[in-house]
């Protein structure tokens, strides 16, 4: 019998998650959803708090999520050692406006031992037709990897692993 | 009674400006400080919210000061039209931590009328000797600009003339 | 006389096609393929004049070769007018070396009336798997659009046309 | 009667140099002025050789002259270990012409034991004027350093201690 098996906790929220592991995309209220060595993915309503004044999704934020998914990503590709973005190449080709959904999937270029390259795109979901997207800004990161994870970073390490490895 | 006010009111805080002009800027605490054609900048406390999992400044929050100032700076060099971000590099050259003082910079590379291109530079200052800064991040906007500014964009202009316009 | 005269000319190489319209990468022996608004291809075998010291193929070609099909791509794609590259962007991923057979091939990523972004990527052939290819470097090129024709550009114009348009 | 002849032979010309260490700027007429571990230099005239159809300076040229300069001035930087340019940005801001002269400056903005970046400025002189000069184009460009120089590599290094070094 097992009456006593916990009715087995919810599952995190992609916005809980997203919290935990990545606090700069959670203010601007993207949510994280599949991670993996070879795509991380999210989304992201836009809200009056990501715009430039003119009501349309500022640039910065596009290059703050493509930089977060590939940071992400390339963790996870190089084994959870430590990566850090070197360069960020970006370029926004159509805007995103106030309360549109904007999908993001980072995938891997070339995952070298050093070095690795990811693209990062995103698009705008038509909202009449959930089908159909157009791209908004593609972008090109590049990483330092397999540098060692300081002490004080393991807790970090930890909550990547807990909540979205999927090696 | 109010007499006793004085007859020109407080100027407001380089927080509430920024606020009301950048509000994805304003999310992790940045403040514009001085704005011109030729010159914006402005600092940033490096708070839990700026950082990626291991307390170093998110790459992207980097990215996201870069966007901002390059295109308040090349608003104002068009004259307020309406300017577009296209593309954005962005070197990281070294990290700055939980804690650190970061200060910003843009300046014009090159002003054309279609075109224009701004550099921006971040440092942080050395907690122990405020004179000795050192390079966090260096990169180039590319924007395309005089395009119009339309209807519903006139009250963004109004509020970026009226707290930071020095032409 | 010229009764004996063929009806159809043998069709020019791909060799002379690539020194009549782009003079730099014939400087290296790069050979013009295919070519459209949908795309452009060609080929590098790599001698030593394409190499940095090393005997590797010096990233500097890899670029010119990325801003020369995406400068004759965006051409094409916006009806010849002329077309100026204000930006490019590449990421060297794998080293090509000396005799290395090259392929090179540029796809729009966006297409608008005043801006068009392409991507160029090339790749090194397996000398002993002709069918089994690695990227050498993936490049993203912005350029400018719809600008008019100088008068002394007329030849240009109609020498791509007659070698290389499909439109 | 050449018996006065200086035991040492002339110095080798700008010319010469540029061919003996890096063969694809020699190619367009590049001449490698100055170089040291803070500083590389050169000069181009401008020729049909080095110009896209519209008699127009190729933007690829420009790119390799940027590689070119970094990787020479970073492989220095390093105490001449070998160094791999992975990443190159650049920004096309005005147009050089048929027969102008192009100068060329590479600095480096961070010189670190892993990763080097080294920004590229390339001006043309006025022709009525020589002491003024107006921004061609700007780059920055990443490399990986520190990495063993191989055998077959060695007299390239020998040649660019022999011609260059400034340490």
């Amino acid at each position: 019998m097992e009456k006593q098996r916990p009715a087995i906790a919810a599952a995190p929220s992609a916005k809980f998650k997203t919290e935990v592991v990545n606090p700069p995309l959670h203010a601007f209220g993207f949510e994280i959803e599949e991670s993996s060595p070879q795509k991380v993915t999210g989304r992201l309503h836009v809200t009056h708090n990501c715009c430039q004044p003119f009501k349309v999704l500022h640039g910065g934020v596009s290059a703050l999520i493509a930089e977060g998914l590939a940071s992400m990503g390339a963790h996870m590709a190089s084994g959870f050692q430590r990566v850090v973005g070197i360069q960020l190449s970006i370029n926004h080709v159509k805007r995103a406006e106030l309360g549109d959904l904007v999908l993001a999937e980072a995938t891997p270029v070339s995952v070298g031992r050093t070095i690795q390259v990811w693209k990062v795109q995103l698009w705008k979901v038509d909202p009449s037709n959930s089908q159909s997207k157009s791209l908004v800004s593609s972008s090109t990161v590049t990483l330092l990897c397999n540098m060692p994870v300081p002490e004080h970073g393991k807790d970090a390490n930890d909550n990547l692993k807990k909540y979205y490895a999927k090696l």
